[in-house]
Formats: structure tokens, C-alpha cells, sequence
């Protein structure tokens, strides 16, 4: 649909515009032929302008709430109180977001505005971005007038109260408890969608769910992309946990002090591309990145005292969000913000494990975290070898979160599996238990015996956030994809990492990927567009296959 | 006008209703008599309950605000960038809150409400603070309603670049450069003043910009009490400078560790019941307090490494303003929140001084002192009365900021009489730094050789904030007035204070200040219901002329 317009065409019309004003007469009859090509569409259309100045409000506002988010996870006040009230701050401000972004006036400004891009002399190439804008407001603003608003209130109430029957189902570690309101979410998210796509029943349920999340991505390519890597990673995998030269995971352990470990992540993550002067770092008990415009974008990271590489990964994995957000352009419009989750977690693990779990980088850092992890009567004496074993050991898991970056997709791949085969009916809730330990056991030999360990670990579905998991594992293989060719086009790659030069890197993801936000209509097309080809599963097997023969000698 | 409500009267009603329901129909009809007194208004006026919301939902949003500017003033990245972003969303939430703010629906439910007051069965004593409610939105809306839009548009566009004027002068130490500018900040705050008094031009213009930051004072009040202040003040402080036996300033210097300085702080401010648990405390570039909510209210310090004195100051100061707003009630209404600038500072004030400069509060911290202020090779060993020596040790300066609580006054009275005779056309603008130099002469012998350092230090003018400054003063003698019922109240004052004990007295500043709120009209009104009069300069006289005068054996 919309088709890509790059940054540089549209700073070059701005150069060129930026001449023409001041100059003789003569120069300005000569640029007189381009002048619908130079002249902002605000100019020509009103409607335009007015429209902009509505969604940049929306922005701004929901930029507000941000902070407010930042605020409470970061630095609020534990009590119940203070959240009682931060609530109702925010719930206020949520209410003038809703309002403003379902402004009955929208509709008719972009019919408006189409049709000043119809009568005027403009030609159907120009203004893509402006017609992008169109579009991206035109799809949500639909979207929302779907939803009834009786259901839009059932949304939001359940919303809560499942996030409260998880909360003590998970803590009883008793999956029948949550059952009753996991059915009502999975409903919900049914209706809801249903009304998204607007009566077009030829769009499947699941995938109208995925568009909230990855959007323009279709339910069979991830049957296909996640059939080829469980084929792939299941015998792999067993070979991996049968081998007899494990690596020793030794160098994770240890006392180390936490101010010096805050230290050296800073260094390391401003180093590889985070820009601290438009942004900050601070702690929290889940970490996080969260952005107020590219020119404040915080990540948050957690730190212990007996194992240092969970902060430095998190560290890493966050500066990766915030990189995308550091680098999307500035308009203040949907335009200008991530494509997809998928495409916000291709960056996050670009960074954690194509740069971070690399041989070279362990070269890199290992003295810095020498001198960062030694403490009095201690001396952290590993070698990059010792450290690239020990990050990458893999160990399978109960818990999606702890996962090792080789058994992590099957974690993705099981619960993908149950949420759509659940939402299209091929099985029951209450079936959710004994389908999830099966699986856990014949894909990872993992044995769960605690339902809190098992279908109750993740808080997604609570929120009625189904579709929301495969977007992990597409940010893996994306992930995967853009470092096989980031190599091809860097011949320096390796040894940058080695010397802890990321320049190029970063300015090559930004290339590809952040400067282009929304303007794609989906990861594939910008995949295909940037690499030349979709998404493809291929790189992530094959990343995965090489590194783990040769680190498990298999 | 509006008589005070107490909160346990309020409190008791609303026990007297929670006891009703679910009880028996016997029980149920003997209540019935009193049905009137226990209905709250929101369910006898549908109408209260919907203005209630609307203020609420203001209140709401301009804690957004709040949260947006600490995070600005603590902790956003200082880029240029970075604060332009953060101007756009405040100026969008600024648009909300005024288009809240200013809903044309107010006056209706005001009068609907008054209806509703007349008609039904209530008796004129009751529901006097919801009677007090709409009183408060009457008055702030009336007021915001007559200043046109032309005006309100150019007091915002003047007050930004009046700012960018005065940064520039006083860069350049120049008021001529200030001086056109400055007379445009007073012509434009004349032009609101008569607009607020709505034609009544009995009220003279400066007891209307008073009524901004004073609510209820009058320009003669203040011309008799400050008058009295300097009459006293001066020939005082003439007699300290020239003692022969000026206490030692040596125990404010010396290299103190900022980390050790900062808990020190806490721990004091915390045991004077500031609430931790509904705060934090930061650091900032100025010291301030914000409050999001009783259960949120935020300080900030700053922290010297050669000297302890004003860090410590600063975050006693602030938590007085503080320990103000977690005591306010939690109507989330105009009603709930501080009573005007001279109470605030009243209670920053009556903290620092009146507890953290007497001679109990050295005795009090001076082991703790001692420990956190030792480092490696260096011993702070001062007595407690070396202590009270040096943090009260008088040195008049050119800078209203640095100046100690001796000198303070004269200060504030200096720019009373210049904003007042500029404003009244007694003297004019240009005319401002001589004025100023021969003031700062004749009262406190400092000479004045810079305007950066003299008329341009204060950015208060260029904000059009004509009327503020008093409210310091007003502070300080309301502080001085407060301590001398205290004291009187609580015979073990002095005895609490040498001890630590601070609860008492805090319990009866929210007895006597903090829980009231805005319910009484102005701070005169306050003090005389609660002491038995209204502010009287005296207090203020007594405490300073008693105490210097035994501190510099004069």
C-alpha cells in the first residue's frame, strides 16, 4: 500500500525550499514549476494543518502519560496511596487521550484533506509521507469506532479484574482459579477483534489479533516460520543438552558490588550507540525502556549481587529498544514511531545477542569487566573464552523469561500454539494445564510440576493480549536476519565489536530499520525492501545450528 | 465570608452514615430526622456531584503537570532538544487544564446547585464546606473569565520572552537592556489586575495582584506591618554589625562528604515528620517541594562539599513545605490545598527556624553532625553552641537568597516599595537600580557596584509576579507568630525539641494550618480564629531583636 518515501527526499525538498526564500525574482520564477513540489501540504491544505496539530496533541498527551508511567515504576512512593492517586491521575489523563483521539472531526478532515490532494495539481507520487499519515490515522481511528462502547468499558474492567484472579491463582499456583476469567478474556479479545475487522469474516480471528500487535503479519506465515524453527531446534537442542563438553558457567558467579557494575553497563551501553545525553539510566524491578521523543528515551535495568551478566544483558537488551526510539524521526506522528513489537524486539536482541554474545565483544569487554567484577579479596580473572562459555551456556527452563537464547523460541512456540488453537476452538481452556506440561516436556524435557512455574507464569493473556507472544520469536528471527546481512555489508563487523567501535552498526540499523518508523505497512515489506527478502526463518536456524555445534562440540 | 468546617466534624458525619446502612428499619427511622445532615450533597444535587467531578478531574491533570515538571527539574537530560520536547507536552497539557479549566457548564452547576441549596429542606450551617467549594470556583473562574483572550495570550508569550530578556541583562549585569521589557511586564500585569477586579476600582491595583499569591490581603496591611518590621529592623542590625563579639563562622567550613551529608539530612527531616513513605527526597539545582497528592509530595536539596550548612538548611526548609502538603485533606478540590504563599512559607520557615536554628535543635544534632560530617583525617568536633554561633552568624549580602533570617526583612521590603511605587507611578522603571543601590545603602550599609548582583538578581518581575514578594515576609512573621503560640500551647516545646520529639509539634501545625486548607478566606482570618489574632509583625520583632541581641551580646 503505502509505498516508502525516504528522509533524505523529503530534507532535500526542505533544503530546496529553505533557497527559494530570499532570493532575486528570476530564481523564484525558475522554482516557480516545482512549487507544488517544495510547498509543505499544510500550506496548501488547512485541513492538513488542522489534522497535524490533533495528532501531535495526542502525542504530546500521551508522551505526558509516559512520564507519569516512567515516574511510577521508577521513583513513586510504594504505598497504596500514592498509587491510588497516581491512578487517578492517570485515569484522568487517559480519558482526554481517548476523547481527543476519537475526535468525531477526524473523519472529515481526512476526507478534506483527500480531497485537496485530488483537486490540487499534485500528482500521485508526492506526498507519500502525507498519505501515510492519512492512512495510519484513517486504519486506528476505525478501529476504535468499531468498538461499541459498552464493550470498550467490559475491555477495560476485565482488564483489571483478571490481572487481580491471576495475581491469586498464580500465587495459590492453582490454574482453575483463573480458568472462569481466562475464558471471559479470551471472549472478549474474540468480540473485540471481531468488530476490528470491521465484518470482513474472510480475515482469520487470529490474525485481526496479531495486526494489534505486529501489524500486516498473517497467522499462516507464523505457522510456517515457527513449524520450520521448532523443526529445527527440538533436535538440535537435545543434541546440545546430550553433549559432553558443556561450558563451565563458573564466570557468572561470584560477589560483585553494584555501583561498580552500574558503572561499567553505562560504559559499555553508551559505547555501543545509547546516546546518554538524550536519555538516562536508572533501576527497577523489571526492566524497561521507555520513550518521551527521541530526544529522552530512559531504559532501566536490575542488578545483583551474586550474578553480574543479568544486569549487563538487560542493560544491553534495553539500550537496543532505545536506540529505535532514539533514532525515529521527530514529527510528533504515528509516522514516526516503531513499525511493530516484532521490529522493536529485533533491535533489543540485535544488540543483546548478535553484538552482546559474540565472541568478539566478550574480547572487548573482558577486561572492563575484570577491573568492574573484581572487589576486595576477589579477583574475576575469566577470560573472554571463559565469559562467551558462561553467557551462553544454555540450561532449559520453567520460565519463559529466564530462558536461554536456544530454548527461548520453543517457549514462544508453545504458547503461540495453545493461545490460537484455544481462540480458534480446537481446544478448552481448562485443557490449558496438561497441553502446556506436555509440551514443555516433549520439547525441553523440562518436567513442570507447579502451575505458577507453567501456564500461569506469564501475565499477557490477563490482559487480553493474545497475539502479543509470537512477536517475541519474529523479533528473534528479524533479529537474526539484519545481523546476517549488517555482516555482509559491514566487512569490518567483526573487528569493530572486537574494538568496541559500534558507529557504523547503529547507523546501519538506522538505516535499515529505525528511520523509517511507520512508513512500511508491515516488517516484511520493510525486510524486503531494505535486505531483499521477508522475514525468513533461515538466519535464526542457522545462527543458532553454527553456534551451538561448535560451542557444545557436536 | 465562609466560616471554618473542622474535619472531625466532617469525619463524624460521614461515621454517622456508614453506621446506617444495613442496619434495621427501627434503627433506620430513628435516623431519619437527621437524613438532611448525613446525605451528602452530591446525592441530594446531582449537580454538585458532576462540578465535583469536573474540579476533580483539573486537579488531576495539573498533578500530570506537577510530575512533568519534577521529572524536568531533576532528572530530564539537560539538551536543549530534550526541554523542547518537554515544552510541548506541557503546553498541550496547559491547553487541556485551561479548556477544563474554563468549562462554560461551571457557572450553570454553581447556580443549580445554590437552587438546590435553597430548596431543599437544609439550614444555612450546613454543608459548609461544599458551600465554601463553590465559593472557591466561583472566584477563580469569574476571575479567569474576564481576562480576554488577547491578553491571556500575550501575559504567556510576554512572560516567555520577558525571561529570555532578563537571563540576557543580567548575563550582561545591564537593566537597560531589562528596562523596556520590564515596563511592558508591569503595563501587562496592571491590565489583568484591573480586569480581575471586574471594574470594582475601590479595590486599588495592587491589593488585586496581591490577592494572586495572598488571597484576602490588602496593600495597607502590609504597608503597616512591614513599616513596623523596618523600623525595628534597622537600627538592629546596625548594632549586631557593629558588636564586638560576632559568634564563629568556622564550623560551617571545611570538606564534608556529600553522600554522608545527604543521609544526615534525611534522617533529621525524616524524624521531624517529613513522611518518607508519601515522599522522596532528591537533588536539584534550586531546592523545591512538589506535591502530586498527600500520599506523593516531593523534596529536593542541594549539597555543597565545603560547606554543610545550606543543604541541610534547604531540606528543612523544604520538608516545613512539605510535611504543609501531606497534611492537607484529600478532597483532590481547590478546598484541600494550601491557603496562600505566605502560609507556605509560614510553614518552610517555621521549620528551619524556628526549630532548626534554635540552640535545643544543636544539642539535638550536633552528635549526629559530628559523624557525618568527620572524614578520613578530618574531625568536625564543634559544641552545639558553635553550631547555633555559625548558622545564625549575621553578614548582610547583596543577594536577597543568601541572606540570613537578620537581614532577610529589609530585602523583601526593598522590592515591596520599588514594584509598589512603579506600579502606582510614583517613580519609574528606569529609575529602578538607583533606587535600589541607595536602599541597599541606607538599610543594610551593602554597596551595590553590579546590577546582576542588585535589581536584576530576582526573576520574579519578568514572570509578571508584582505581589509576590511580600509573601515572604508575611511568611516569616506568620512563622515567628506561630512558633510564640506553640510554644505557648506545648510546654515541653523546648524540652521536645532538644529530645528529637517532633510530633507534637507537627500535630499541632496540621491542628492549627494544614488541615484547613483554603476554608478560611485569608491568612488574617486563620490566625485569628485559630490564636486569637491576626497577623501581628510583632512576634517577628520579639523573636529577632531577643535572640541577636543575646547571640551578639549587644
Amino acid at each position: 500500500m503505502a509505498a516508502f518515501i525516504s528522509k533524505d527526499k523529503i530534507q532535500q525538498s526542505k533544503v530546496k525550499k529553505s533557497n527559494i526564500s530570499g532570493v532575486s525574482t528570476f530564481q523564484m520564477s525558475v522554482s516557480a514549476e516545482n512549487t507544488e513540489v517544495n510547498t509543505p501540504l499544510e500550506e496548501i491544505s488547512p485541513s492538513y494543518k488542522e489534522l497535524v496539530s490533533k495528532l501531535q496533541t495526542v502525542t504530546q498527551l500521551r508522551r505526558c502519560s509516559a512520564v507519569l508511567d516512567y515516574d511510577r515504576m521508577v521513583l513513586m512512593p510504594s504505598s497504596d496511596d500514592a498509587a491510588a492517586s497516581r491512578g487517578a491521575q492517570q485515569s484522568a489523563l487517559a480519558s482526554i487521550i481517548h476523547e481527543k483521539a476519537t475526535d468525531s472531526s477526524i473523519p472529515g478532515l481526512i476526507e478534506k484533506v483527500n480531497d485537496d490532494l485530488m483537486s490540487a495539481d499534485i500528482n500521485s507520487s508526492q506526498f507519500e509521507d502525507e498519505r501515510r499519515v492519512l492512512e495510519l490515522t484513517k486504519i486506528s481511528f476505525e478501529k476504535n469506532e468499531r468498538i461499541p462502547a459498552e464493550l470498550e468499558a467490559k475491555r477495560a474492567a476485565l482488564g483489571s479484574s483478571a490481572y487481580t484472579a491471576w495475581v491469586k491463582a498464580r500465587s495459590a499456583s492453582d490454574f482453575s482459579m483463573f480458568a472462569p476469567t481466562l475464558k471471559e478474556c479470551f471472549d472478549t479479545a474474540k468480540e473485540i477483534a471481531n468488530y476490528h475487522r470491521g465484518g470482513d469474516t474472510s480475515v482469520p480471528l487470529y490474525t485481526q489479533m496479531l495486526d494489534e500487535f505486529e501489524m500486516g503479519m498473517k497467522a499462516e506465515r507464523i505457522d510456517d516460520i515457527f513449524g520450520e524453527i521448532q523443526q529445527a531446534l527440538v533436535p538440535l537442542i537435545s543434541k546440545v543438552l546430550a553433549s559432553e563438553s558443556p561450558p563451565s558457567m563458573d564466570a557468572l558467579h561470584g560477589t560483585f558490588d553494584i555501583e561498580k557494575q552500574k558503572e561499567v553497563n553505562k560504559e559499555i551501553i553508551t559505547k555501543m550507540g545509547f546516546d546518554i545525553d538524550s536519555g538516562r539510566i536508572d533501576e527497577s524491578v523489571h526492566p524497561f525502556t521507555m520513550s518521551f521523543s527521541p530526544s529522552d528515551v530512559r531504559i532501566t535495568s536490575r542488578f545483583s549481587s551474586d550474578e553480574w551478566y543479568q544486569g549487563l544483558a538487560a542493560t544491553i537488551h534495553e539500550g537496543g529498544h532505545a536506540m529505535y526510539e532514539q533514532n525515529v524521526g521527530g514529527s510528533c506522528l504515528d509516522i514516526d514511531s516503531y513499525l511493530s513489537m516484532g521490529a522493536h524486539e529485533s533491535q533489543s536482541l540485535f544488540w543483546e545477542r548478535h553484538i552482546g554474545m559474540t565472541k568478539e565483544f566478550c574480547k572487548w569487554t573482558s577486561a572492563k569487566l575484570g577491573s568492574a567484577l573484581s572487589g576486595e579479596g576477589s579477583n574475576f580473572d575469566y577470560s573472554a573464552d571463559d565469559i562467551y562459555g558462561a553467557i551462553n551456556a544454555v540450561s532449559p527452563s520453567e520460565i519463559r523469561v529466564e530462558a536461554d537464547e536456544l530454548t527461548y523460541p520453543l517457549h514462544v512456540i508453545l504458547r503461540y500454539n495453545i493461545e490460537k488453537d484455544v481462540l480458534e476452538g480446537r481446544m478448552e481452556v481448562d485443557d490449558i494445564p496438561q497441553r502446556w506440561n506436555e509440551a514443555m516436556k516433549s520439547m525441553l524435557d523440562v518436567e513442570i510440576t507447579d502451575d505458577a512455574k507453567g501456564c500461569l507464569q506469564d501475565v499477557h493473556w490477563s490482559g487480553l493480549a493474545i497475539g502479543y507472544f509470537p512477536t517475541y520469536l519474529i523479533g528473534s528471527a528479524t533479529a537474526a536476519q539484519l545481523a546476517h546481512y549488517c555482516e555482509k555489508d559491514l566487512p569490518t563487523f567483526h573487528d569493530d565489536v572486537a574494538n568496541g567501535e559500534f558507529e557504523n552498526i547503529k547507523n546501519w540499523l538506522t538505516e535499515k530499520v529505525h528511520k523509517h518508523g511507520r512508513r512500511y505497512e508491515s516488517l516484511d515489506a520493510m525486510l524486503e525492501d531494505q535486505l531483499g527478502e521477508p522475514l525468513n526463518p533461515s538466519y535464526l536456524i542457522n545462527y543458532l545450528t553454527s553456534k551451538y555445534t561448535e560451542l557444545y562440540k557436536i
